[in-house]
């Protein structure tokens, strides 16, 4: 397996990528290879400096970074050999199987959509978080700001990407589907979440459970949770703050621990031809080893050739 | 100062609110008189129980009672002597200050179109919530429930209503008022917070400071937090969930024992010609005694006639 990072990626690129990628080399197996893209000489360097020497870890020159601040469209167009770039353009080409980036998240959104292409059939690609359940494992929540204004057959849509990475990436088997809501009663919601029930609830493809609301995040009622790209935003970053409360005030607890993005490392998107996960921009070490991880599940399980089977069949 | 409570609302009346006021009558202060309306015999039996004599809770008879799940409209209109109907006759005809249920929501809410009538110059009346702060003190978050879909320019009102509230009922000085939104840079957002946003910029009437995410919910970024229903209604029980969590797994913080809804104890009802106040389905005596304090800070600040002389100036 050949996984692409982005070694410019993130506020702390390109120190704690590369530590995390030399972390990720003692927990992956050993097929595993990971293709570092940025500045050579500071990669290099850095290679140096923790004393690798071994060959799992290439590196691949890119002359120049997308900053985080900068407009994903133009910056895509005018650098071309950014890492971002040049690490959609080795999964375009097929010499990686999966590519991931701590680094500005509109152009890594833009960039799977310029180079891989969306999958045909799905409407818009969608961006997914996995949240902690209290009793252990983890759903998978769609969209989290990927998609900020959604009509109602996207989170239909939502409602089956979700399924199938449920199954494949969190071993889930008939994974059930909610729809974020305000009330539980079939009935209830926005101009948009109610077709959208209606939408879910007519789906054959998909074991749709029905509403679930705020307070239902953490229990085991659904696995997929389907959202727009609005709310799921806002819950994620409201359960991230959760942890970062706790954390300041030095509370720990096994549960609450998970809600730490660097548990998970990253965000896949799903519905473009090929494997791309976006990190946290605060990424540390220990969060780019977990997105290498979930790049390299993505991989191994062909997840976007099964989005792209399920929807063109 | 009068307040009318619907004995009958909750998950456990008559037994809790009765317990609720008479916790109240001990709290708030002598001239406070309490109203408990519902099956007089029933209440008259529960306040001989625990052993009251005094003058200050009177009792007024509804010989009906909306259910939980009773269609809203269907009930009002069905139900003319039910305790919620007779609570809003006596807020209509000014025999009380105020008035609070901790029953039917959505009966409570079209109840109060239908007696006290919204407010002229008010699009759509708003469920607001308290939120705590980590550092101390409570923000206003509205809408929570009443308006699942808002236009931009009932998001612009809810920076008003919740302005003028947060300098009354939370006494704070020009209150900081942010936009739940995804991102934080003016032009992020869905097709409703992006004109959202110009509107509350533009308004001179508040003290706008931009957008906020979801990690802003518990800093002190801002006081008043202009949301949607689905929004807040999702964040709402979200916060709600997290302290359930925490409680169950026996951790206990100052800041997160304020998620607990018993704290508050109500949502008050913004934008109609009368002071009115929602509780929890399953308010505890505490959490009624809290809804009847909220209740009394509404009339004592006369919240309604604040709320209606900006909207008419």
């Amino acid at each position: 397996m050949k996984i692409a990072l982005d070694a410019m990626g993130g506020d702390f690129a390109p120190d704690a990528v590369v530590e995390g990628a030399l972390l990720a080399t003692k927990t992956l197996t050993d097929e595993v290879e990971i293709f570092l893209i940025g500045d050579e000489d500071q990669i290099h360097s850095l290679l140096q400096k923790h004393g690798y020497t071994g060959s799992r870890v290439k590196v691949v020159h890119a002359s120049q970074v997308i900053g985080m601040g900068e407009h994903p469209t133009k910056a895509l167009t005018q650098k071309p050999d950014s890492s971002i770039a040049v690490g959609y353009g080795m999964l375009a080409t097929k010499k990686v199987d999966a590519f991931c980036s701590a680094g500005n998240t509109g152009a890594m959104l833009v960039g799977a959509v310029f180079s891989v292409k969306q999958v045909e059939g799905i409407l818009r690609p969608a961006l997914a978080s996995f949240v902690p359940k209290v009793s252990g494992g983890m759903a998978i929540m769609l969209d989290v700001g990927a998609i900020a204004d959604c009509k109602p057959e996207i989170l239909e849509q939502f409602g089956e990407i979700g399924s199938i990475c449920a199954q494949y990436l969190l071993d889930i088997k008939n994974p059930k589907v909610g729809l974020m809501n305000l009330g539980e009663e079939e009935g209830k919601g926005t101009m948009v979440t109610q077709p959208a029930y209606k939408l879910l609830k007519e789906n054959k493809g998909i074991n749709f459970i029905g509403n679930i609301e705020g307070r239902d995040l953490f229990n085991d009622k659904a696995d997929v949770i389907v959202c727009d790209g609005f709310t799921g935003n806002v819950v994620l970053k409201l359960a991230e703050s959760i942890y970062d409360i706790l954390h300041e005030k030095k509370i720990t607890d096994p549960f609450f621990d998970r809600f730490n993005y660097e548990a998970v490392g990253g965000s896949p998107i799903l519905g473009v031809n090929g494997n791309a996960v976006i990190g946290h921009g605060v990424s540390s070490p220990t969060a780019i080893c977990n997105m290498l991880h979930l790049a390299n599940k993505m991989a191994e399980t062909h997840m976007a050739d099964k989005l792209r089977k399920y929807f063109s069949a």
